[in-house]
């Protein structure tokens, strides 16, 4: 007999698990819905021309495809059959695959839609990505994004909007942050300063690793990518010039820094008057690896505890181009539930109460009494308590190791007398207290607490 | 440049929809927790030999396998691949599947869970499977299954509470519907007292067609199938009498038709004094095709409506025998959430205020207009009313028909006058008629409707 298991790198969410995600869940939904961002679904299999080239080479690898059904050798690429090449011979037998963020689904769905969409158009969605990664700590093949997104408006009020969301967001979870702002033509402005714009993408790529090995790493990191002494200086100053008006006026001469610090006065203009609850930083040594970003970049991190980020985005202005609809301009963010649900365990900062679904368990003497039990449990059921009833009148022990194992607040004893009477001897499983109460008042006393 | 589209038989859920479907699973999820049932979700991916084997060989060809990562071809069958079998190959280069229903992957948690898991165990989940199925109307590649069952228990109360759960979901979703209840025993009894034991399953598959080819078209069947004339006359008389007590005199001489006549009134006994918002049938003539069910089996039909059925479950001896756990009984049901959406739909049964999820939307003169609208939309937010602004202070008509597209109740325009007396021009959209409103008296404007 085969023993079951799991496939690596994917889970089974049990009750008490689910609820503590849910309660993140439900939290950030709630956000995005108050401002405006409406709901949206894609399916889990997408055709893997929507996938493919949208991640990078290293994303194709990781894009789980599906076999195609049927007799799907008689369509498959004869040569690579016979000289075994696997990823030749993948494309001719596999035309779906899983979707691997919510970001391109949403900007098929746009472009599928366009005219029928009123522009701008701003939704959320929360929903399982796939990625073939190594599985590892905190990594996972299957996992939930949350994203919210306005698409075909480059208005800055959106950046603004966003940051708020954070904010209130890590508010309502009661779990203090550090939002981190920067912008792409910020980062822009150090390469020219270091006369180095042709180096770009080298230059970020080494910033982005500033986090995992220090300044001295990015120093090590620019001088390797052929960054010269002077270069890697003027990078080197810039990146320890936190002020964000000292490093206005080092970058005054260059054209993006000028665009960049002009964005984000804007947006902070947007912000006057708004007490943020957590904390908001410039951060010029933001990066974010994602080449696609084009104006400002957002990363949240929980302060006090050793993690990455949990959660992250920014501006890109063509988010449709790919779908053949340019000058779309996109700008969202993302929120990392996982790492979010680790903080939260690791503070204990989940609500004592997201365990107790169950009000009320019934447990009766004798089969009448039982009889009995799921009537009355029906009626309080039919009055919105959540109650169970213990499937049979075994041994009373039994039935209380149950109800301790299940955690439930109360239990309602029901033998002949409570039958008789039309009660309950309702117990108490906190305090341990017993007391007698009639079933017309058992639905009162249990929602008054 | 590509033109983006979907596979066959997957959907995308634009926000209109989503909420309507949301709708329908969070009432149903309601109930289930009321009844004591907990959340539990499982994942997408499992292991192909967890689901292989589990829904006849017809189920295993509708399997989606996911491609093996990497360099697939180099564990993949030689002889397969010389010869071009498709089915040989498939095993060797796809170890994993998607899911393809509910009922598997939790016999598959609950094997895995045995010991941690207070028994009976009670569950509900509402997640996509997805099967390899021609796509036709209402028959989608990708759909959402809505599940509650309980394990270890053959107690009968679970029968009638879940008999009581359709009731009430589908009294919540205003929709009325008739459960028709049989018993697998009863079915059984049939083909006793035809003398034809032996041909249990033929009469079974032959009945499970009576909606679709009628009471001639089902005798014919059994003919064709080996029936004598004896015995076809017996379950045709049998299939005609829809009457609960005549039925049990011309059974009783049966030992399944005693069994299951018995436990049809024990699940009543529980019943008694609960009264059905909708009607309750006993249906001699429900088969359910699926050979797994061995004791009361149930399905909803919408009335009224020419649909097949939006629900339907049963009672199975031995749910996780397969994973090596034999013993444990269970009980479950199933919604068909899109044909219920169908139904809705037809019946124009969905709540009107379904697509307000956006109360008021800020549109703006000017640039300092705007910045006020924005200031004054989260002031809003914050107090908990969903707001949005448009993004910027291009012509009112142009803003105002945005406001119209989006479908909100409600618009402030804000101009210099209102910046500086800090109010808004409050337009209703449903009546046209205008008011000026303090900044300060907005949020309670609004909540009171």
């Amino acid at each position: 007999m085969q023993k079951p298991g799991l496939p690596e790198g994917v889970r089974d969410f049990a009750p008490d698990v689910l609820r503590r995600r849910r309660y993140i869940f439900h939290t950030i939904e709630q956000v995005f819905a108050r401002f405006g961002y409406q709901p949206l679904e894609t399916p889990a299999l997408e055709k893997l021309s929507t996938l493919t080239g949208k991640y990078g080479d290293e994303g194709d690898k990781l894009l789980f495809r599906i076999l195609n059904n049927g007799d799907f050798l008689s369509k498959a690429n004869p040569e690579a059959l016979e000289s075994k090449q696997s990823a030749l011979l993948a494309p001719t037998i596999a035309d779906r695959g899983l979707r691997y963020d919510l970001t391109v689904p949403f900007a098929r769905f746009v472009v599928m839609n366009q005219g029928k969409l009123p522009l701008p158009f701003k939704r959320y969605q929360i929903q399982a990505v796939w990625r073939a990664d190594r599985p590892q700590k905190g990594r996972y093949r299957e996992f939930t994004q949350c994203d919210a997104d306005v698409v075909g408006s480059s208005a800055l009020s959106y950046e603004a909007e966003l940051m708020q969301i954070y904010d209130l967001v890590f508010a309502q979870l009661q779990l203090p942050v550090t939002i981190h702002i920067n912008h792409r033509k910020i980062l822009e402005a150090f390469a020219e300063a270091a006369h180095s714009a042709d180096k770009f993408v080298d230059m970020t790529v080494a910033i982005d690793k500033l986090d995992k090995i220090g300044l001295d790493g990015v120093v090590n990191e620019l001088e390797q990518r052929g960054f010269d002494n002077t270069a890697t200086d003027t990078i080197k100053d810039l990146l320890t010039t936190a002020d964000l008006e000292s490093l206005k006026l080092k970058l005054q001469h260059t054209p993006s820094g000028q665009e960049g610090f002009a964005e984000l006065d804007t947006v902070n203009s947007y912000l006057e008057g708004y007490n943020f609850v957590n904390t908001r930083l410039f951060d010029p040594t933001l990066a974010r690896g994602l080449s696609y970003y084009t104006g400002c970049i957002f990363e949240v991190k929980a302060n006090g505890v050793a993690m990455g980020s949990i959660g992250g985005g920014g501006r890109y202005a063509n988010l449709t181009g790919a779908f053949g609809l340019p000058g779309l301009s996109g700008v969202g963010i993302s929120f990392g539930a996982d790492r979010i649900y680790d903080v939260l365990t690791a503070i204990d900062g989940f609500p004592a109460d997201l365990a107790n679904d169950l009000t009320l368990l019934f447990v009766a003497f004798d089969a009448d009494s039982h009889r009995y039990a799921f009537q009355t449990a029906t009626q309080l059921r039919l009055a919105g308590v959540a109650a169970d009833v213990y499937p049979e009148p075994v041994k009373i022990q039994k039935q209380m190791k149950y109800a301790n194992e299940r955690g439930v607040p109360f239990v309602a004893i029901c033998g002949s007398d409570e039958l008789a009477q039309r009660t309950v001897m309702l117990k108490n499983m906190t305090t341990g207290t017993q007391e007698t109460v009639s079933v017309d008042q058992l639905a009162d006393f249990l929602k008054q607490g």
